[in-house]
């Protein structure tokens, strides 16, 4: 089989470049090793950048975000028992943030390729790639029990943080860099309806606590626990004790209770990896660099890296023109570690950690009063949240 | 002896406080330690922000900053050889700061205590704090040879961050928040005129620099060194040939090399003290708090807590009113922590450090590059540097 470009992966950036390549009048191929069914369902993120939300648009994948999606014109931070809200649109000049969850937009995505006939294996096994450096990569595969191989120009490596793709590449070639936080997420999905209209960040002495939504009927909160945090030792009635704890405020309002539908641990890394490419490899979203899920950047930027991959391969098929693949790493990298500064410095405002002076925990304090006080600085805050726009 | 306030310490903090209290007609004595040559030629900050400028001169005490000091309207980030302007007054809606040596400060406050003949002893020993926690505090101190005592109403802590204000508050009382930053500033006056008309603030990875200037004569400059460094290393060769090492930009700018005429080493520390008053005993300025020089905020701080604590003694004559006392504390807490804060910012950005991962050092990068970038980031720099302004 030989086709343009081989895609390792089918989360948001492997199934977005198919897309935008296959609007490129590009071919491609996407291998993905788990089931549709897997894909469609894993629980990602959910906070959708200005920029992401206008590249699905065009793309012409926005159909149900439109209806489905709950568009928010503000965030809320909370500390020392009261509320402030950083009032997103105003203050970037009309941008917002778009709740709907990653795997809905997998799904449409799926959706989409389905219904375009696009090249889309699931359960592949074995995926190897092979002769990178050179003019005429390869990937094998095993796929309903038959090995097979694709000859291609250009593979796009999208198989997240775990997968096949960065391993590929010889040790030497790549740099890393990396910070595993000493705290994580508990993470539990709640049959009760939001009954706060925005997301709620709350910093409190006993730990970081997330109030979000995923639906008009479903209410998704964040707890911070201890990495290893075990699971059976939180049972539902600990979980809304602490919650309330710690959203304890002077308002006093408190996320509705409901039922636990899933109850899960988010571990906190950040992580790059430079540069994002080796040979004829690209590596994007994940595959490349992690943050921890505070600034809400996670599928954020693999869309961004995916924008400008799919622009340099267009370049390249349409114009014979190398340059934008030439600099498609540090074009990417830019907007990562603008990515990767922003979410540090919202983990660490937030986060209270045993690893953290007196002194450092008195500059959190600090910083959330300036932050919700100065407009500069809520300009700050709002401008990366909503995301920077795209210099394309 | 009687007397309204004794005020312990004759830097730039006691020496204001006496001359506001005169003109609300508040009397106190000033004790120091040291004599009036050493206070005189103590070299110390020079940067004053623009509510520094504006108190001395309400206070009348400008006339010499308002010829000799020099107003700048920026300042200059260099990293990655590049230099960066960050418009000051620009983006604060006109704010300024002056670079006037603090003990050019301390020269007129002095020259203006002795004009108005006020109670300012130099060369004191043994002074010891009593009865604190009464409402008839006194203090016993040596001068000439004679032991003498004061009775007052209240006592300024004004003595530095080593004097026996502090230390005389009982250690239950008070909770200290501290880092020691693990490098210095070896820092050098040079006959040499200053060829750039900002300070040049350079990260570069053999570490921080700092171009800055005493007077058209006389540059000032720093380098990152280690705590204890040993100046006998440095040779004027050595020095020279590091500063321009780091100062390396595509411009071809580099300080203008001149005879060095003093060398010293300056730690790095943040330290706060909490709260900042025990019984009648209020503490300002470094005896309750210590920021690195990064920032330019030690003196500023200084001048602020005084203006809060002068306003509120003059209520407590004028009005009879305690209210402004009882939260002199928290009042001054709020900007303090906020210039540790912004302090702290600078420092960690600014100086490379054998601590960080390389994870942290590339943040710094990527931090450095959104201040000079965004005009959000640029503004919260700028407001921060000029000084928020006081809320009274």
């Amino acid at each position: 089989m030989r086709i343009q470009v081989a895609i390792i992966g089918a989360g948001p950036a492997g199934l977005l470049l198919s897309h935008l390549l296959r609007l490129a009048g590009i071919g491609s191929i996407v291998l993905e090793s788990r089931s549709r069914e897997h894909c469609e369902h894993r629980i990602r993120a959910g906070v959708l950048e200005q920029g992401t939300v206008d590249t699905l648009s065009e793309a012409g994948l926005d159909a149900r975000m439109q209806r489905e999606g709950l568009v928010h014109h503000g965030i809320e931070l909370l500390f020392e028992g009261k509320r402030h809200r950083i009032a997103l649109s105003t203050l970037t000049g009309g941008r917002a943030i778009t709740v709907y969850g990653q795997h809905e937009v997998v799904c449409d995505m799926i959706a989409s390729a389905v219904e375009h006939r696009q090249a889309l294996y699931f359960d592949v096994s074995d995926v190897a790639l092979h002769d990178l450096a050179t003019a005429r990569p390869w990937v094998q595969f095993t796929h309903d029990g038959a090995v097979q191989r694709i000859d291609c120009d250009y593979v796009a490596g999208c198989d997240g943080f775990h997968g096949i793709s960065r391993e590929s590449i010889p040790p030497g070639a790549l740099q890393r860099f990396e910070r595993v936080y000493p705290y994580a997420w508990l993470g539990i999905l709640t049959h009760a309806a939001p009954n706060c209209d925005e997301l709620v960040y709350a910093h409190h002495a006993r730990g970081f606590a997330l109030f979000s939504m995923r639906s008009p009927d479903v209410t998704r909160l964040y707890l911070q626990c201890r990495p290893g945090e075990d699971l059976s030792q939180w049972s539902d009635e600990r979980i809304w004790i602490e919650l309330h704890a710690r959203f304890e405020n002077d308002d006093g309002w408190l996320p509705a209770i409901g039922d636990i539908t899933q109850k899960g641990v988010t571990p906190m890394r950040s992580f790059v990896c430079e540069p994002m490419q080796y040979g004829r490899l690209f590596l994007a979203g994940d595959a490349a660099h992690i943050v921890p899920p505070t600034g809400a950047k996670g599928m954020n930027l693999a869309v961004a890296d995916v924008r400008v991959l799919s622009k340099a391969l267009a370049a390249r098929y349409r114009d014979g023109r190398d340059d934008l693949l030439d600099v498609y790493s540090a074009t990417c990298l830019e907007r990562v570690w603008r990515a990767e500064h922003f979410s540090y410095l919202m983990t660490n405002m937030l986060h209270p950690s045993l690893d953290d002076s007196p002194f450092v925990e008195r500059l959190k304090l600090a910083e959330l009063k300036y932050v919700t006080s100065s407009d500069a600085a809520s300009r700050m805050l709002a401008e990366n949240y909503v995301g920077l726009p795209f210099r394309d």
